[in-house]
């Protein structure tokens, strides 16, 4: 949308000196986040992130009375679920409600619109009307509702070209820039709000799920971006978008930090401060599913992933670290990607940063689409 | 429900002025609308019509500061989706949430409502408990939901028999009365506030969509009723609702305009000041679904629609009109019912008038159920 | 959740009185509401239950400008409907709005959460992240999607001991408590606010819909409770819940009151004040339904019902008792449950007692969730 609106959000002045946060170098040079799309952090700069960030914070501190909660007052919200979700349709329709806003939940299998297959509305004609009738839109696009790896991301981009208002990701096929913001936002509550030089272990865990790779790779992102040292560890075969993991390694030099890929687990918890497991696909996984049919390549994948054994955080590995958190993205796979124990133990930071995804997106939505 | 409660809508002072519209001749003198059914626009008078739309301009000049922008408050409206929409649904529930009030999307599938088929509750019952609960509800039903042409319009009066609250057609079968206001208010906004004497070209266009005759059918019968001279243009075999033509006949002649149908497009299009092209079926469809099955139904109808090669709006044919606008109610079935080069063009008015469907919606809410 | 929180909600007085209540006996010893689940009514104290239905009362009184007609400010509710409903959702989506928050229609079967069969999310998990989202949590859950009876209790209770928000009832295989609180505020409307020594007659209705026990048991639980003479008649085979059963003995004795269950329309309909008819399931039907399916399970149980061609309530039966009302809580099986002419008599209360659904929902939802 407008890339260079005039600063709006009313002085923003060192409050995050308030909420711990260390310092507000960055905050007096940024754009207005107002009318900007959201489809992944890597496109905002860390001036932006740190802004959002902060202002999630102040949420946090205070959910009902912030002087920007009536910022969505009596405007509407658009959820495009393409894909289902639990916690995605409940943190984004409680945050339109939170800010006096309402979300709509809209699932496009009911909706005329057109695909390769049949006539109806375009994107182009559905994302101008769309914009005369709400202030922003999320949408949600994952594996199963598309054909190839990146076309929901181009789908995503392709409503932010035509429409006049804000496109957020609820979660696509390559990002979930929402999940980052609230991870990073958890790790600071608990591990400090100095990142910097921390070491954060991004490891695939085992399971049935075939899990998107969205969460993981706005996790490397963002998480290389803020100056973390990053390790990614998984087995042969697991290789995330090269495209996502050069931009990484751009982060970590920009940063002055680390980004490094290990096949082995030992390598992986040594020293880590913060562990994240998560399982995900196989590169493979989509021409499969065009080639097979989603089931047949659902069964190859967790044949696949069933060799692992040991790609499960357990309270053993998370000894050989340095006292990590445990983090997830969520809904956590139980016994699969973390056992209960470290998933329930005292350094497990799960439901915070599930809690987390209403306060950023709140923030999102105010910066970017509240009333100015 | 009420159709003599004392006019109570404050002062209606002649705003219709500010916003350039003509005269305030009638406003005196109509009963208000409080309470009152909106199945057609052809059940409301001129001046209650007239009404809507001065409120629904103002509401469009003033979209989140209107004195009744919290005429709502609180308050619950039933949205009854029989059959799905995308605009429909979006633009009722923003309306609602403008208001301050919030629509709920209920979908009858997932209801245990009685059919002709299953046990469950009576329209009867469902109407009156309902209107224990909301200030309003509003019906959308068309062919797929419906044996026969007519079924819906009976639903919906069956509801408004029953239901102590107003009953708003979200488009059914005959007709699409929000739908018709949001054109008229296109066109003033476009063509001027007076448009009698101007020729509106109804014209049938081709495609795969089989479309229902509702927003063809409101159209004509608003745009005679409010004084344009109407032109109506299609193919042999696509004849609509001989009640509807009728009252067509007796609106022009009400109005002092005209009413023709014509098989010729060249007779159409000529000297037009507004072309609307919209797909509808043939007259035989419901007893071809009822007999064949729908999908039979479909397939017989686009085959005949496939002949009609010239019932495309281009820029050719729009060279032959009086510099006319295109409109259409959308969505837009690109290249079928017109080229991109007419619907993307400077006289196309498309998105304006798909805006418009909120601020008539509000208006409507605000007139008919907002808080007194 | 919080059991013994110091009672909040400011200076219950005895308005009670202005709206034609007894006493108000019990008010100042009783727990605060705020935190508790309503699982049951049983579950709650006879003075937690007065308190309920007192502000009931003040809702119905005063709908849109009671004093705590904006504890929901912004606050979002969880529904959870693993079988759908009408009345049920729509009530409570309006209760929420008419309290200034919002309900969140949610259905479990778009959500990515553990069964049996397939990986997901734990209960524990989702309702730990849900109670950092919103406020209270509704659910329902029936017949059709447990597999046992008992299932659909068992579910509410592990919700609510992992959850840190009240979880309520929306009608489980078990429990109704919502509609057994509107029945009794019918018959207070109606039959006046001293129910003590009123013969309520709970009767076995025929029909084609296999009904869940829920509505019934909650009520001869409710009305025991609070002092009516209650009469549950019944064809031999249809023996409800034997646990249920005891209590209501217990209850009747604790309020010095009666309870009996009879098989004879005679005795039954004797001197009644209030008569409900409702159809149910036999207590074989579950186990039917795993053995042989549901369809076949209910084409059984349509045939047992059948038999009893007497077990509907008409004018003649309604003439032998004490000018009784009649009571339903809906959807009503008109001409097998009831007549037409008993159920649209001036007697039937049927409307005004699902209004009241409204009424006690937002009570329950001020009192146990609503801002302190």
């Amino acid at each position: 949308m407008f890339d260079s609106l005039p600063f709006s959000w009313l002085n923003p002045t060192c409050d995050r000196l308030k909420f711990g946060i260390e310092s507000c170098r960055h905050v007096t040079t940024m754009k207005s986040l107002y009318g900007r799309d959201l489809i992944t952090t890597q496109d905002w700069s860390v001036e932006e992130l740190e802004r959002t960030l902060d202002l999630s914070f102040e949420f946090k501190a205070n959910r009902y009375d912030h002087p920007l909660n009536n910022c969505l007052d009596r405007r509407t919200f658009f959820m495009f679920f393409y894909n289902p979700s639990v916690r995605t349709r409940q943190s984004f329709e409680a945050a339109a409600t939170e800010l006096g806003g309402h979300a709509q939940f809209l699932e496009p299998k009911t909706m005329r619109l057109k695909s390769g297959k049949s006539a109806g509305e375009t994107v182009e004609d559905a994302a101008q009307v769309m914009s005369r009738y709400a202030v922003g839109i999320g949408i949600r696009i994952l594996e199963t509702a598309i054909e190839h790896y990146g076309q929901g991301d181009e789908l995503l981009r392709q409503y932010a070209d035509n429409a006049s208002v804000p496109i957020v990701s609820m979660a696509h096929d390559r990002f979930h820039p929402c999940q980052g913001l609230a991870d990073v936002m958890g790790y600071r509550q608990h591990a400090g709000t100095n990142l910097k030089g921390k070491k954060i272990l991004q490891v695939w865990g085992k399971g049935a799920l075939v899990r998107s790779w969205c969460s993981v790779q706005e996790s490397i992102l963002i998480n290389s971006r803020l100056g973390m040292d990053v390790t990614l560890a998984y087995p042969p075969g697991y290789d995330l978008d090269p495209e996502v993991i050069k931009w990484c390694e751009e982060n970590a030099e920009t940063a002055d930090s680390t980004f490094e890929i290990v096949h082995d687990l030992e390598d992986g918890y040594k020293n880590a401060d913060i562990v994240y497991s998560r399982n995900w696909m196989t590169a493979g996984f989509y021409e499969d599913m065009v080639k097979r049919g989603i089931d047949e390549a659902k069964k190859n994948e967790i044949e696949i992933a069933a060799k692992y054994d040991d790609w499960i955080t357990t309270k053993d590995w998370m000894s050989k670290t340095n006292n990590a958190f445990f983090t997830h993205c969520g809904p956590v796979d139980r016994n699969a990607e973390v056992t209960d124990e470290v998933c329930d133990g005292s350094r497990s930071i799960v439901y915070d940063v599930a809690e987390n995804r209403l306060h950023v997106q709140k923030a999102i939505m105010a910066l970017t689409m509240g009333k100015q």
